[in-house]
């Protein structure tokens, strides 16, 4: 990956600040002939799209989404796709201590000890906005491996776990994950967690979480040794979301724990070919794709921005105290579910063409 | 991350398959008029080399890295080092079964799957063997460091974690790590992990393990936004490593579960410049070193080679049973150590030149 | 190169097509700190702007380029810079046959062979009109070049040869070179010039033209062995502009015709460092600056849009007589003159950062 | 391209100095299945192997290429193929003058300046001894490209001009180039090539030349706009040739020179498809083939290691004379000839591998 571009051939370069007049970004390598409209990607950009509840941050974006190039006529030409959002909301104001004091877990002290000047207004580049880029671009990369590959792929995930609340696994519904304002695919937590982050978002603090993203329908041969495996490369895809401090990819930490015996996954011939009796590995063997369904799981730290005050210092080396006035996010994870699975739809797109570049496409057969 | 070349301004492509005639690695980047020899690396050899203890493989290999190419008179010259480690005990043998059959959990399956056509001698390129040529990369990147940075550059692991039993962090002793065959940096859990692993090695199974790598001395502004963040290099870097289910920066998974207030370092001015009060963050806010210790984790799942019966299919479509014969890992995450090491140290050297390029390389200072 | 993308430290991504909204780059990696404002490209933009004589394209472009990300209180931050150009004068049309019909000698037919679609308005992503985003990346590069290294870093161009009249290159005079609608650096050529090229352009067809580009002030160290060696950066850079045929650096093909003796370059000590005796080289030896003048020349074909009747097929496979109408263009080779300092300027800074980021940056002296 | 890397999905990393024990290079992203063995290059090998003549210097090299890799039972498995060239005479000696003084016209003083060391021992890693690698890789490309493509995949290359003697195009003779120490097309000049030749080689000098190097069989659809153009990607190849200082594509600089009406390449439809009337463009339009023959011409400068006395500079920084004594090599173009092949072969796989990625694979057909 690249600074600001990933993928190798679906290479996506994203641009833009929280509070300059735009962001966007430049999708190379899309497939040519694919039907893509507007409304492709907009249905993504409203899962993402701040202000949708009182438990995401309070900023009014509409988030639409523009095709500047690589589409014409109703479908892609092969060309680069450039997508541009408006930024609507940015609150021209007074950021005077923001603008010299560092928040404490932020990226302020860093991009300012990289760079010696930083775009301090909401985060500039270090904001969690960028996110929308990778949205518009992940529903691209959605929609053309339904085509290529067929509707039976599926991209989704969940928040499945807040906090210290874990989402009851044997309770897993995809359909509830639309229904609640948390992405939780567990119907009996969603009352739990509502009092529990309202706790935490009157409290002015906030709190971690864990968001897993499947993928359903990709065949097997996709991925490549050694250093393009497609779990590195879902691994390097999600640890460049905002706040992301671990990833995992099937049992994941818990695979430590696991004889030999209970972690690999027994293979038995199904009438469509093989089958495997688990799926430990989530759907990744040798960094090649198994045909089994593809499970990442990431964990997003607390957002640091809250409003109790915390210990810091300024670029002058004053030592200060600080808190962060205005829009809060209790949880930044919850919007990173879009995002997680705007990621895993980019490179598994990537991995698909490079496969297709490399061997022609298919998976082989056994038999 | 290419397939078989990663990094960019220190890029590494390795080749080589674990019964072939050698395997060895290519480094393009190496900055020039660094002292070099076989010596800097060949310490780090004997640290992964296989058949040290009853329990890692039997295998026995002298691994001699070879310096082919970039070096002259001592100095390295800014052009390709081509390192070269030949194979010895490749066991000529007939393969038989494993020439056929799936092992479960392995990536014989999907490397056929992927080509159509795989080496089935002991794994091929699937093998932890080429990790031999990452670690000769690591320590020449490792000496780089130290000689453009200084002598305080370390990078340095342990076994953390080996199956459910975890070292006490409170017994945390760098110099044990290098007395026991588990690189385990805790001296109270050494006996219990041997008569624990004795048990798993007889039983003819296999547990996994969890690795931790650390780096000290790394100055503030390595790393960048967005794609290029240096724990999105780090978790590329960590999962491509043979067996990993899953990496952690920091406070890692734990992170999800802390408020705001407890996650995020809060900051001082001491004599030398900033210091945090704590370090959840593992030294990486935004993508980019705080000049903290670089912590990372790493998941290693068992090795499905158990010398116990499972069920899986061979190439022609049958169900079988199979088992691995012959030389038996209980647990691969130990000589995982090494190689995240290497990987460690590749990656923080890289992120160095990249940064040195765009900006010049200095961290810009407050005050 | 990729495909959108050029450069590897400071790389830019372009988009766009002739007859879409708008066109423009996102510009990653850089240097941060730089003062730069929209003034410090638009005089870039003007150079080569459509409309400005007769013998260029009549299209009236006001080509504006603004800054939307990467720039904050008039300097640079180090995250990526997005430059937009509107299309105004695209006038929206019948396109008629040419929807149908393949140009002869344009990309109309290779671009449908490839992809199977094409915008065909204008020739799409094809059209010159993509060299305004690489002209507005190349004033980005300039003045970067200029604040890193001095103000006597010089990149700049002309047009050396028309048709089948060259510059005399004894009366070469830069200041000229911006006094006459060709780019030409020959005084005494102009009139002549204008005489042939309004022959050409009267009688409806076209003719190719040499460019040549200088640059000077550059250090020596710049460009890298093998495959990243500075001219072959530039021969690609080059050679990526519309209608180019043929990329020569120094010498160029009169190299094949001169004795060893005649063609190295002799060395002196002078008062500042080593000296040369000539500079048949360009300013490269072994893909690596010298410090001499960095000379390159490109050669141009004429467009074949013309006004004359050419035969080609369609895209149901008839054959077919066409001609293009409207807006002729009849030597591109003009406006490709501010596109190849452009590219320069891009490769050069380019080469700088990964110099600087594999050896620190600067040239090791003699003596 | 990286600096010792070039391709894409078809990648070749080469390493090794002149008078290193080895050399060799990894090629990276080779499909599988591809049946391959040590003779499927070593023909290539024995094509640019030095000593076969006195027309080219009299080094004696077996350059054996040894198979280390990503081959088994007799086919590509899809993992990297090392190739290793061993050196075998070198010549130790004492290099006395030659390692403190700078050859002009050379790359010593460029490497010095950029590196502040270099191996000064027979030109160390800037020696045209680098392309024996080249040579390996491009054997591998060519073997693919027949397999994957068909048998009538050819690429080859001839000497057209020798310093000031041009081969007559009407006289050439695709058998004839193997025929002479030149790979001269035209049989009758190779007579007076000779005495032109020996006259240079008995005064100690040396002399320029010019390759073209065509590809028959290349499909329509291969290359991308527009900084992956397969003629930028040529040019780029090409120009990374030791010597090289000018590349054309079909017309090249005569295109210059030439109307739209004589230069554009007019369509018919053939029984077979598209047929062009003529071939100006070189098999190139829009940076993707057209499926004529791809046509590239490139200039090579004379080798400035001569037997006669030129001023330069040593380290110290002082003006010396010195001249080349041993081996001598009068025209450094003649061995390009199958370099030039090998780097076409590789572009073309790696354009077709990414056509083939991006798109698919297939044409698209009119009609």
């Amino acid at each position: 990956m690249s600074h600001n571009t990933f993928g190798h051939l679906f290479r996506v370069t994203t641009w833009g600040e929280s509070h300059g007049p735009a962001l966007g970004c430049v999708i190379d390598g899309c497939p040519p002939g694919i039907a893509l409209s507007e409304a492709d990607i907009q249905w993504a950009m409203d899962r993402r799209k701040p202000g949708g509840s009182r438990f995401v941050t309070q900023r009014r974006e509409a988030d639409e989404a523009k095709i500047l190039s690589g589409v014409f006529e109703g479908v892609t030409t092969g060309t680069p796709i450039s997508i541009l959002i408006e930024n609507t909301d940015q609150r021209s104001k007074d950021y005077g201590d923001i603008a010299q004091q560092f928040r404490p877990g932020h990226a302020d002290y860093t991009y300012f000890a990289k760079y010696g000047v930083r775009d301090y207004r909401g985060g500039g580049r270090s904001s969690a906005r960028e996110t929308a880029a990778r949205v518009a671009a992940g529903a691209v990369a959605l929609k053309v491996l339904q085509v290529l590959i067929g509707e039976e792929v599926k991209v989704r995930g969940a928040l499945v776990q807040l906090g210290t609340h874990k989402a009851a696994r044997g309770n897993w519904d995809w359909e509830e994950v639309g229904n609640n304002p948390f992405f939780c695919p567990d119907p009996a937590s969603v009352t739990l967690w509502e009092a529990y982050l309202d706790g935490i978002r009157k409290a002015g603090s906030s709190i971690g979480a864990v968001v897993e993203v499947q993928a359903e329908g990709i065949p097997a041969g996709w991925g490549a040794p050694i250093y393009g495996k497609l779990d590195s490369e879902l691994a390097s895809a999600l640890m460049s979301i905002n706040a992301c401090k671990g990833v995992e990819i099937g049992e994941g930490f818990g695979a430590a724990e696991l004889s030999g015996e209970d972690n690999a996954d027994e293979m038995r011939m199904g009438p469509d070919g093989p089958e495997f009796k688990s799926n430990h590995a989530g759907g990744i063997l040798g960094g090649i794709s198994t045909a089994q369904t593809v499970v990442a799981r990431m964990a997003l730290k607390p957002t640091s921005s809250i409003l109790n005050k915390r210990e810091s210092i300024d670029v002058k080396g004053n030592e200060v105290e600080l808190l962060t006035k205005g829009r809060h996010d209790p949880c930044v994870g919850i919007r990173a579910v879009p995002v997680a699975e705007a990621m895993m739809a980019c490179v598994l797109l990537d991995a698909f063409l490079r496969h297709r570049g490399q061997t022609g496409g298919g998976p082989h057969h056994v038999g």
